[in-house]
């Protein structure tokens, strides 16, 4: 065997676990019985321990610096790269500093919920100040030399760098402000979608909505879970829902995002399976692709044109009286604190807000001890309204408290990526729009299985996506251009 | 760290990750997609090779030398007896040879299958004859000079050996032929139960029932499988049972077994979690509860009366008349090719079967190609019936095909171990029938938890079902007299 088939053989092994790891992940929020979580603790703990320990054995520096990568083709090479990238940075983090992260996240995040919970901010500052700490310790070490915070971002946007995403925000968020404002203020507000609607009926009716946008039954399945998930790669790619008698649009919409995340796992080339190119590239292209399902086609006017008949059907007359009310209904702006719950309008300007911020806790020149104060300044700023307590506030997110530094950013660049993509797509897929009024959005979702999901980790993310838009680099510009034109639209402004 | 200590904490790990092995099977049977397939084959093999790896890891073997067991209390020494029997078991195995059989035996299940499919047993009997004669060497290398049926034996049921347990189905036999023939030919024949019975109605059924008799829902679930199982050890053990239409006592007793099975190993001391003790001690103990549970307990003239008017609130009039016949219904002893439908008396005859034909197989006494006509001789011996084809004879089970020689005797040793302490349990707690009347076996299932299931792995099997009979060794008495009893009466003998 050469060098290069000896770290692959490890390589599909260490995926092959990972694979399990995700698994546990989902079994733990589906199946496994309420009072089983000490013992899975153990396990899930046991299973990162070999991980790891696959991870930086020192072998692989063997294999890779053996490897004359120059010889090698176009898939090993990226493969190569993958692995090149993941151990030079698990290599760099001292082992001391690495158990000490895992050991301070492993009880901040109870820390940041019991807080949270009490609407207590000073109570989780002691214990984010020492995440901050550590985790600028961490991307010092990773950065050498370079920017820290872009060596925490390349962890889950390789490639990215937070100078580059600063100049698409800033173009952003002025134009962002001027729509929601404009919104707020249309005379035509949409009215809510009101009623009861059987849980039951929802479940079936979004697993119809899956499988028409492509989601592959044979090699996944969809349960009930507390927050809506997608999960592992390849062939058994799972994702979880949540119902809620008064809000269908909550179970319908979570799933069509979450079919956007697996449809992506689902597509890539199948020679890639349990290899590094054998998932998704980056968080930011993930979030393109469950935001191009749930948004660019889940709630456009020809979509919610078919799913205004269908949901007659199933659940009998509905409060909105015909298919242009229904559209508004579920493109409602309406004023709100949590990111999670926000509309298209402002969702990226909750994202930006977080990136900002926290680009300034890595870097010092926002110290933890005023985090609140320059939270609920910013958010009157670009929202309009005071922040009435921190669970509304900067103690919402789970992210900082587990030390996810640099993932904010990603989910407003998936929004930009989706933004590009649809220009593409409906240039080449032009009766888009026919389609989805009839329910149908195959042919939108095969364009994107061909043109980017298939591809893997095969491309760094922004090549992929550039790839996929014929050449065009990706820019805020058609997410703007989307968002302008659908909610003037939806408000007739 | 002790030297003690460091090899705990390795072993708690490679428990943990044994637990995780088995969830990856459950998952596989109960939720797991169709086309996951063969990912999962590679996720499965990737953890089965960690694990046979820590198994057989070198310094395992160094703590063991260094260790001085005689300073250890008595749990201690449990643990390291385990251990080191373990570790002696895989170091005595040639690594060639290990990995041959293991490659053989993963083809040689499917070859099987298809071979029954085809009722063709020269299909299945060259892969046959390499498995027996890979674990003939086994059974050499395992023996070291002793006999190897009893070092295959030794794996499922440590201490036992083949002319002990010879000695007690010995005395068993004859009295369960002439118990069949007399029941066979008996004028009194109990009517089966017949009729449709709503399968919703009957996993709700089966949930009561697992309840009453003890398992506990916090730390296990009930899911429909083709084959019914028990799962998992500590805080999360599942099982899993089927239902059809026209047989609700196939669901009703598939979960009473696997609940006896899955009690057992939510009994055992917490303290033992993820340690040797903290499972069944071996397959005799695991089955003497589960049978105790299905059939002293779950089949007897008093739970069967509670059971009658529980199923016909569930299910309106039944086809039995009255307590009496559907006690004779649950009981009735019927000719019949397969062990695994098979009734209290004729089940152990079906074992005893197998348990003389694999010794002669291992032994060489016994041709693989003259296996067909030994076991149809055999059967119309103790069966008084032909058989029709090899699948419902010598082709019938599993175990062989995968290299489980020394597996079978165990299942009867299980029966004559619940023969015992049904006898022992009856003296102690006087009340059972009475219990077991109003569908409740929670004391007699206590008294099984406090006198033998919380011990886990701390006794050997022997000596822990002798402890729970306060000091009385097993015999098959016990069963013989239980089951001649039950049957008189069911038959009126």
């Amino acid at each position: 065997m050469s060098h290069y088939d000896e770290l692959m053989e490890f390589e599909r092994q260490t995926q092959a676990l990972g694979q399990i790891a995700g698994r546990l992940g989902w079994d733990q929020e589906t199946v496994m019985p309420r009072g089983a979580g000490p013992q899975r603790a153990e396990e899930s703990e046991a299973l990162e321990h070999v991980l790891h320990a696959r991870r930086t054995d020192p072998r692989v520096g063997d294999w890779l610096t053996a490897i004359d990568a120059a010889s090698l083709g176009p898939v090993a090479q990226a493969n190569v790269r993958h692995i090149q990238r993941r151990f030079d940075r698990t290599s760099r983090v001292p082992v001391k500093l690495a158990g000490e992260i895992a050991r301070v996240t492993s009880s901040s995040q109870r820390i940041w919920a019991d807080a949270r919970a009490e609407n207590d901010f000073k109570a989780f500052a002691p214990v984010l100040q020492k995440v901050v700490e550590l985790k600028r310790h961490e991307a010092e070490a990773l950065a050498i030399g370079g920017d820290p915070y872009d060596a925490l971002l390349d962890d889950y946007e390789p490639g990215a760098t937070a100078s580059e995403l600063e100049a698409m925000f800033d173009a952003l968020r002025p134009r962002l402000v001027d729509l929601r404002d404009r919104v707020m203020g249309a005379d035509h507000q949409p009215a809510p979608l009101t009623g009861t609607f059987d849980e039951q009926a929802q479940m079936k009716l979004t697993r119809e909505i899956a499988k028409a946008f492509g989601y592959d039954m044979a090699h996944g399945r969809i349960d009930k879970a507390v927050h809506p998930f997608s999960s592992g790669s390849g062939l058994d790619v799972r994702i979880t829902t949540r119902t809620s008698a008064t809000d269908p649009f909550g179970s319908i919409y979570s799933t069509v995002h979450e079919v956007g995340h697996a449809c992506y796992e689902q597509h890539i080339d199948r020679d890639y399976l349990l290899t590094p190119l054998g998932a998704g590239v980056s968080m930011g292209v993930h979030e393109s692709q469950s935001r191009i399902y749930e948004n660019q086609m889940g709630r456009s006017r020809a979509f919610t044109e078919w799913l205004f008949a269908r949901m007659k059907d199933v659940f009998g007359p509905l409060s909105t009286k015909d298919a242009d009310a229904f559209y508004g209904a579920v493109n409602r702006v309406t004023p709100g604190f949590i990111r999670t719950e926000s509309d298209e309008v402002q969702y990226n300007l909750h994202v930006l807000l977080r990136f900002d911020l926290e680009r300034d806790l890595i870097s010092g020149k926002l110290a933890v001890r005023d985090l609140e104060e320059a939270w609920n300044t910013r958010f009157e700023k670009d929202f309009g309204v005071k922040v009435d307590k921190p669970s509304n506030g900067c103690l919402q997110d789970v992210h900082w408290s587990v030390g996810l530094f640099g993932y904010f950013p990603t989910y407003s660049l998936g929004n930009v990526y989706a933004g590009c993509l649809m220009k593409a797509l409906r240039a080449q897929v032009p009766e888009v729009d026919s389609h989805l009024s009839k329910g149908e959005p195959a042919e939108a979702t095969k364009w994107l299985a061909d043109n980017l999901q298939r591809h893997g980790g095969l491309f760094e993310p922004r090549e992929v996506v550039t790839r996929a838009c014929g050449g065009e680099e990706p820019s805020e510009a058609p997410l703007l251009e989307y968002l302008e034109a659908k909610f003037a639209d939806v408000y007739r402004l």
